[in-house]
């Protein structure tokens, strides 16, 4: 039990389900106790709500202060989930204090904060990682493999778009993602960093954007006021031309007020020989097409992800025995799963002693490309990715 | 804590994971404590299986002898996850000694036992349930609430199956599944029992069968041999008409040696008022047919399940505040969400004192059929469900 | 010109646009001017319709009388478009005339007249065609290709069927098709007979079959009357399984009133080896599994069908030159597009004297398995299908 | 008769078919002789070709100088699918004359070219067209017409493209489409010209561009040389940011040589009330999301084109009597039928006598878009789209 990796996780909202959970059962579905999480301390400047779900998740102790955990010696791993414009002052602290750090995306506000938090990440020797989830999902992670083996050949195009509707709702009241100054940006950084994320994860480094946004609801209603309205300045849409060092075209969206597109984290990877496509909205699936296949029998393949998928296998395999032989596939896994395998992929960093990706650079990454987005939607020009050098 | 209900689990195999990951989660996901189930006791006559998955999982005890269970005065419910001859032995005895009984599918042998085991399970005042998990799911759950509702009008025909392919494969060994004696049927009573309770959950009673059966590979490697064959004498297809009680029309199929179908339980039920489909493979799509949209705007409508759907609700809402609005639907969930669903009736059933569907009931009806269409099938005639009074 | 095939239709009904449009750009379609149909003689009893109709499509005469087609020297292919009552008389006597005889489906309006129209077609040496439009559609003919060169290896099981929803209006009045001695079935016979000719095309001989029947609209309102009410007394669903004489199992089901579906002439076909799907609901694709794709690559493809699929190259290929190399693909086909292909399969027999699938023994064999499966329904019993000698 | 449409074609090359065809068919499908083409005079400067394709599609007479057409007395209707660069020469020469113009996409080499044609068109007083043939199918049609009845409300986004691959075979020779001199734009003129005419037709005019170009064979063989290669000066793949002079937003692509696409004309338009979705990969659907719909009934419909929808109602309706009610839907529509609806479009225009959309000041717009984009993707900057006054 003292190999356990003792967390204490910043942040009590949307995210503390996710993450409890797969802190708590990984060690189960791997079989591994190296990958033992103990959920000791959960803050939340809501006190009541900090109690309240430490209780609920097994957390041992809630706390109102991040710095209990960001300084506490029963503390390996600072998790943190709070408004972004937390993360920089959180991270530096925690990594003062030897403490290994995941954070929730975007990494920070801007590329100058990130550029920071990277180095200091660099230079502390723990264990630091930005959770883009969806690398880990079996049907990215497999597309991944696809690319690198070289079964597309060179890359032409890629196109990725985050889109969601729920933020239409106009009732929504000007909470901290609707707030610059709170969140880096809107639309583009909250969903946007995952789409990002994914095209330097499948495609490679992007060396110039062309962008421009939309805000469609400029105004919403002040939380515990709801008559009075607040500005909203963040972005309901982002859209980016982008070209990758490789010279690779492409296009990046990002937006929550699309009525329609509930979760869609879509790509579609085109190359000379071949091309993925993928939605989370079909997550269990990806589509592969083989331009080798002869003609009469070639089309996208609608693959299922079963065992033979990376990180599937923790799933959905039979116990000793192998009683059910290549085993049944495609029982379907749910975004739960993803922060099984995120974490997972964390433990072994852990276990190796090494940072390995999506780590503080891959967020930073993220956040330089956040920034030339930005950059180019508000001047109208073609804007280089400036990648400081850690 | 004395308000939790206390396991005892007999069978460490590939149902394990899926259980016991539902029991230790449930109160969390509900946030009710009397949702909190106490893994006590996991039994295997595999001694070193039973350790290993215990420990894994965190049962508190390991056995070899079911009847621990069963008779411990520390065990509240029974969980019965063992091949299915044992099913009688077990529930009787657990019924005897004050428990309540979860069993997996199919209840029984025959409905000759399973009749046994509901008559009991009736007059011992505990509660009981099958794990017909699919029952509980979102999508599915929407599918008879609509059809409860009335949307479809009066209902024509249902359509469904259940088809894997992984038995596909010559050289899984002649385990337990393939041998009548301990599984009662094959690819009908393993994954059939599902469709067929699924026909009763969505439409109705079944009247009369009229079935036939394919064997496609009728010898199997030993297990522990290899070289020396034995004989199947299960179904590895079986395909029925039906004629429900309301006078419907259907047809029931299950295979587990279909090629190209990897876990498609699928259903398609249209009334004279519309129509719903629904295939596991997109386990988080409903389909839905409304006759009287417009005709211009008239089709089928992919509705994502979201928090809008039964039971989805406990899975992917925001936490306290309702920052999110109507909130991210879409996410995706699970195999293993729908086991915490499941357990979910189970949990509610204790607490109301009251065993609701599906229970033994659901699971000897359930057997009446496979009875019927088996005798179907062998003497090539339309069959009669015979229904036990209980 | 004086190649050309001399064509007197009967029935200008839905049909006369199809087959009209078809003879007239065959030979256009293949570049061949032996594929030249003349359009000489268009009957109806309806003579101001035949008028018109004949005015609209380019037939020279308009006729009135049938037997001015099936006697006239000027006509060398009778094509019949009557409701099913008139085939048998007409055929009769065309070919008592010499003449070819091009049928719609289904040939009779049952087994003992289709006996005996197909064996006066095979005495008669000239060329006979029942109108099962499907075969030829690319996507079909491929499958059938993928079949035959047993790439699915032994087939295991046929699912078909054809169902519409239009049927389901009340106020549609009691014409000819809802009356059994006027069109020999309901729904099976209307639409039913091109499933169950796909499932000879696709799979092969039916042994024996069990069915049952629905009628869910009892009454209609007589046609130029509105007010009183005639009993229907065909099908409006048949369902039945089947067994075919290689040992595959299967189902065929047609019903012209499910809410939902449009047109969906749909089967899938499974073998040991992989599996086929195809909708007409999405008839410019074929889904092909193929079992031995790598698992992590493997699903079902989603073909476009295009120039590399049997049929297709008459329609989208480059004029002279091949500018477009391997072409454009995928620009879809149409139904009027079927119903080329289908009269391509009639000229090439009278080119080749020798009348090839599906011929009157088809029609014959689709009769056989009709009067089956109406037996089947009506007796509640398995019934084979006897086979007239011919 | 001497009502008829007297028609001389320019280019005997892939077109000569689908303008034939639809030409010769319309009269008859629209039951109306004052849609009736007479096919008079056919050139190419392939005197071989022209004669072939003549016989073939029963063009009168075949010719090799265009000026045939362009002025001889007998020719109403000058039909012009050259090689763009012809296009000016033609139109001007056809205007002079007194001659109605159709003529293929894109309208001319550049915008310049094309405000010229389009001035003359205006002045001639003769009814002019360009081939924007997708406006005219039924599930576009659709889709605009719920745009226009503001449905969706104020739109939001659009996201549209048009990719092949046929194009990614290097044997195929430099033919015109890779010469900028005589093509005006690759990929982006040839289908690209498509999109963005859907664009305008759907969402509104177009204000300013961002984009960029690619290029993926740079050399082809000379034709009648294979071993000599030659320069290929236009782009394999565009892409453009776009803005709308109504605020919205959107993308638009165009590529020929992106394996897995196949003929992928490809729209969502997103606006705050619902959203549409079309590939005419699945032609024969329209997906349409209601965001008004109830959330646990809420998903994209897939609508199947059918009776209900414009231009739908010419192809398969039943003949006099409505025997089939309300009709059978979703037989399917293919390519040919596409160029039919477009035609008739042309042949009300010439009824009417005033040409309606899309005609020549719809193919200068489409001109003076991509010559934006052209100019943004070769001087790295955004570009107003430049509006000739006509």
């Amino acid at each position: 039990m003292n190999n356990s990796i003792r967390v204490g996780m910043v942040g009590a909202g949307y995210m503390v389900k996710l993450h409890s959970l797969s802190m708590k059962n990984l060690a189960a579905f791997t079989d591994d106790n190296r990958d033992r999480f103990e959920l000791v301390r959960l803050v939340d400047n809501n006190m009541e709500l900090a109690q309240h779900e430490a209780m609920r998740w097994g957390w041992k102790h809630a706390e109102s202060d991040w710095r209990t955990v960001t300084r506490s010696p029963d503390i390996d791993l600072v998790d943190i989930a709070t408004p972004n414009d937390m993360h920089l002052e959180m991270c530096l602290d925690a990594f003062a204090h030897g403490k290994h750090v995941l954070c929730e995306k975007p990494l920070a506000l801007n590329r100058h904060q990130a550029a920071e938090m990277a180095r200091l990440a660099q230079a502390s020797g723990k264990i630091h990682m930005v959770n883009f989830t969806y690398r880990a999902w079996p049907a990215i992670a497999q597309a991944q493999k696809i690319i690198q083996e070289g079964k597309l050949g060179r890359i032409r195009h890629f196109e990725g778009h985050f889109f969601q509707d729920h933020n239409n709702d106009h009732t929504i009241p000007l909470h901290w993602r609707f707030n610059k100054a709170r969140a880096g940006a809107g639309a583009l950084g909250d969903i946007g960093s995952h789409i990002i994320d994914l095209a330097r994860f499948l495609v490679g480094e992007v060396a110039s954007v062309s962008a421009l946004t939309q805000r469609f609801i400029a105004q919403r209603p002040l939380p515990h006021d709801k008559i009075q309205q607040g500005e909203v300045d963040v972005d309901d849409l982002t859209a980016a031309l982008i070209r990758f060092e490789n010279g690779a075209s492409g296009s990046i969206k990002a937006s929550w007020a699309l009525p329609g597109f509930k979760n869609d984290v879509y790509f579609v990877v085109v190359g000379e020989k071949g091309a993925l496509r993928f939605s989370w909205e079909r997550s269990n699936e990806l589509q592969i097409f083989d331009a080798e296949d002869a003609p009469q029998l070639s089309g996208y393949r609608t693959v299922l992800i079963g065992r033979a998928h990376p990180g599937a296998e923790l799933f959905w395999f039979p116990a000793l025995g192998g009683e059910l032989g290549l085993g049944v596939t495609a029982q379907g896994m749910g975004y739960g799963d993803a922060f099984t395998l995120s974490f997972r992929h964390f433990a072994n960093a852990i276990k190796a002693g090494v940072s390995t990706a999506p780590n503080f650079i891959d967020g930073l990454r993220c956040c330089e490309i956040i920034d030339a987005i930005l950059t180019s939607a508000s001047e109208n020009r073609w804007v280089e990715v400036e990648k400081t050098c850690i």
